[in-house]
């Protein structure tokens, strides 16, 4: 029961700890010396401060997990840590990677003997105490050396993880399940701007959306946390409009686009969030300017 | 704790079934002898066989729960139901009625002293055992009145229930609440859409769906339906592909343009039943006709 972690930031040090926690021995890295001390109290973690410590510190055959941002960074990674590892290793991928990526990873690295995992990881800061959902894909050997981690890992042993199928399969579904995050979100903050907009039926909308948990239909985690933010501070008045994407959303429009088959409300709400991000701006202000050029309409100076 | 219900539909008849096993003394009418027998057997119910022996069987100041479709149907029975009740009465409107008409319902019969409250029910065929979520409209004495029903109806008596606001707050607020289903729904439909468009992953519907209800992001009720049924049927081979829409969804929409406050995965999500419907089909083929003509492209022969 011995795994080395790569990246200690919010996901890996969770996962870190979770999995010592249910009795495995961690072995645990980052490039920043204060994330690895940050786990150094915590039972059944151990700190390895470089790649070769890491790699000569687990024994048998070896399993990293390692959850890293996606693109530059993993690959940097994977760059120091694998001319360390041997065939029959097992590297497996928590990071939100591409499943396309994660396909020509694991053919990249099974040239050498080493077995690859993509793993969907969802769960956020919340996993710790929860378990996460894991979504695994790779070949059955790959999957069943990382099998006893994912069973710590998830929110039960028999439950919340599932070898989803080949390589790329387990980003694949990962990547599905963040489309479909992303129409969730979109559709609670519109119910819920609807709702602030019409001030004079009074609706306290953080006790609106805490009675929505009980027995409703969309009763939900994402309401849950809705509710949370809306008991207290409903107003939202220091938050700035903008919310990010992080790359699962564009793949999931990507997708659809590539196979033909419609995810309308998928890609609206990533559109959605491009605006928040100021990049319908330019469209908007063209669209101004032509209301002044055929109807003299006012336009607001910038 | 005695309380009228008219309407036995699903909703209705398990209402009336829920809060008679709270220990509320039911009494029934539907125009439907036997909505009304099927009820028979229910200890704590009675079935009245007219409006005129439900308003004389129940005592004090009288409470009757509407559970009748929204509009002509909830309209009739009101006219019928009216002549007998007497100022002090409490009229509770559980159907899915635009809060508009609410509004002016509850006018209308404060002119006779008679209270109204509006009242939001969400849980669907699963409310007997979970209990209800109930959004509630109406003045405070009106809704103080249906409390002690509410408690029985919700998943608790302290949970799942609320007074929203004024006459029509209640039924504003299940709109918005049926608003964010439709956009949950396309979400979830759209992402199983992708998964079942790449064959090659052979990733299992079902099994991820329920492997998702554990520690995911995207957990939620919607998605414990949507496992049940993916578990059973993935292909659907025998469900047509057409959503109805049943007004909620068309109000939110109403709302949002009346507002002026952006609803636009809502909007779509309801756009997306009606192309269902086959109401996109002209606009179809017209754009294969324009094809045709500009390009000499071939069209598909209805």
């Amino acid at each position: 029961m011995d795994i080395g972690v790569v990246g200690l930031g919010r996901m890996g040090a969770n996962m870190a700890r979770r999995m010592a926690r249910g009795g495995a021995r961690v072995l645990a890295f980052d490039v920043d010396a204060a994330a690895r001390a940050a786990l150094a109290e915590e039972r059944g973690v151990q700190s390895a401060d470089s790649f070769a410590a890491l790699a000569s510190g687990l024994s048998g055959a070896r399993v990293v997990l390692m959850m890293l941002p996606a693109g530059a960074v993993t690959e940097g990674a994977l760059a120091g840590l694998l001319p360390l590892l041997s065939a029959g290793d097992t590297v497996v991928d928590g990071g939100n990677a591409y499943y396309k990526d994660s396909m020509a990873r694991a053919r990249n690295l099974s040239q050498r003997g080493i077995r690859h995992v993509d793993a969907g990881v969802s769960g956020g800061v919340h996993g710790l105490a929860n378990g996460y959902c894991l979504m695994l894909g790779g070949t059955p050997e790959a999957v069943a050396r990382f099998e006893p981690f994912a069973r710590l890992l998830a929110p039960a042993p028999d439950r919340g993880w599932l070898h989803c199928g080949p390589s790329g399969a387990g980003h694949f579904a990962k990547m599905i399940h963040n489309g479909i995050e992303y129409g969730m979100m979109q559709a609670f903050a519109e119910g819920f701007a609807l709702l602030a907009a019409r001030k004079d039926l009074a609706i306290d909308p953080g006790k609106l959306a805490e009675t929505w948990r009980h027995g409703s239909v969309v009763r939900s985690w994402l309401l849950d946390l809705g509710a949370e933010v809306l008991k207290t501070d409903a107003d939202l008045a220091s938050v700035a409009p903008v919310v990010a994407d992080s790359g699962e959303g564009r793949w999931t429009a990507l997708e659809c686009v590539e196979l033909g088959v419609p995810a309308p409300v998928i890609t609206l709400a990533l559109m959605e969030r491009f605006s928040s991000q100021g990049k319908s701006d330019y469209a908007r202000k063209l669209q101004a300017m032509m209301r002044a050029k055929f109807g003299g309409h006012a336009i607001i100076k910038a």
